[in-house]
């Protein structure tokens, strides 16, 4: 593991770091807020997923998440969005290959041989992350935004050993019922919709369900709200009634300036569970 | 004045502008927070100046600012760092030129037509704003980072009826005695070094003085600390027993980590003041 960069911020360190990928046969870039209680020991750590076209950095830079981190006590990561490179297969269209990953681990040409991000987000580089930095990988939890959000949410209910807590923001909440998740979820993982249903959090929910609660939270005047359907994830988290706070908040897309409204509150929501 | 596009944040209001400008010969881009306070009358108002190839939209983006101007009931201005456009004299170099008004008044070839930063920020940005926004005009403060800590400085400085309150993050203190400095005044305003005395803080502050306190603060580990010369102002501050704070932070560089990191200190300065 080699490190890109480290910058003091809020008394701990952002740092960037880069390693070569068993899981997704490339470099691999990722990011990792310590607060200042890391310097003590282990801390608990969030991870924070990122939407299509993003890279580690997004979340990074314009979440504002790293001064609550800090008063929470709480360790970021915020891992790439899929393999890259220029051996690696791509596409044209913003939300597939490169930046469009699904956290998934594909299984059709041309992408089954590098985009592995599923098996590189919970196993691989979770691992390199509990050996390389002072965390506590008995006290992971998850969150994500939109792409993210869908990940973090199939991701725990996947993996529910993985992540004690679990949260979204804006999350593809449906994708076997969306342009945006058809599409990929076909191409990565081909034609088989009962395929598509193990990577489809409203339909997980309903077939795996979550050991714990999740908080779940979007903007009422998301430009993308009919591509990533919350009626369908409030309607699974309802019926099986799982312990939950879904809200709609009023007046905000589905832009960062979201994100960093609601940070803190996700942020917080995890600490107190982790 | 045109909308560029609006997004909900923190209970108010982030938006981005275009105008016309009469100062700079061109199209103007800003950006300006309004927390929820705004919806019930005008809110006092602090300008963030930004450094060298910022645009209106790296602190809007980067310094998890509106979160505590929502917190605080203060409005916020992100002006341009200078006049953009194809028929906008520039240079090759990052620190001359588009990016790089250096926030003075220009009166050299090729640079006074369009770069007129001076006027443009104290005068008709401040009018605009202040007829387009409900802020109160009597209620302005004013802080930057880097070049725009420079702006900052040596604005509220000469124009001290405009601004109420004062502080500035890693910014350039004595230009008149700096690479960064001496190449800009030189260009944009000759080679005069009486008047760019007129345009140094460390300098202004023992010709004109400030009639309020003055917060700085400065990271230890900031790569470009030796072009800053923060020992200049310091001096000055000390020397004229002028009211202020002034902080190195140990470990800190010149990112917007760094920014981030103090900028609740910031506004928690101005609202107290304003």
């Amino acid at each position: 593991m080699e490190t890109v960069s480290e910058n003091r911020a809020f008394g701990g360190v952002q740092g960037v770091y880069r390693h070569a990928s068993t899981a997704c046969g490339c470099d691999m870039t990722f990011a990792v807020y310590l607060p200042p209680e890391a310097e003590d020991g282990p801390v608990p750590c969030l991870w924070y997923l990122s939407g299509l076209t993003c890279t580690h950095e997004n979340a990074m830079t314009k979440a504002g998440a790293q001064g609550f981190a800090a008063d929470y006590g709480l360790a970021l990561v915020f891992p790439d969005t899929s393999p890259r490179g220029p051996g690696v297969a791509d596409d044209e269209a913003y939300d597939l290959g490169q930046g469009a990953g699904f956290y998934v681990d594909a299984t059709e040409a041309p992408w089954a041989p590098h985009f592995r991000m599923e098996s590189y987000v919970t196993e691989e580089l979770a691992q390199l992350v509990a050996a390389e930095f002072p965390v506590d990988p008995g006290r992971f939890g998850i969150t994500g935004h939109s792409m993210g959000g869908h990940g973090a949410l199939t991701l725990a209910m996947r993996h529910p050993e993985r992540y004690a807590s679990l949260s979204a923001l804006a999350p593809i909440a449906h994708p076997a019922g969306s342009d945006w998740g058809q599409k990929q979820l076909g191409a990565y993982l081909g034609a088989n919709a009962s395929v598509w249903a193990e990577h489809d959090a409203a339909l997980l929910l309903r077939s795996r369900g979550w050991h714990g609660e999740i908080l779940v939270d979007q903007g009422s005047d998301d430009q993308f709200i009919d591509l990533l359907q919350p009626e369908a994830l409030a309607a699974a988290l309802a019926e099986t009634r799982t312990p939950h706070m879904m809200r709609i908040q009023p007046g905000y897309d589905h832009s960062y300036f979201f994100v960093a409204s609601v940070i803190e509150e996700h942020i917080a929501w995890h600490a107190a569970r982790l």
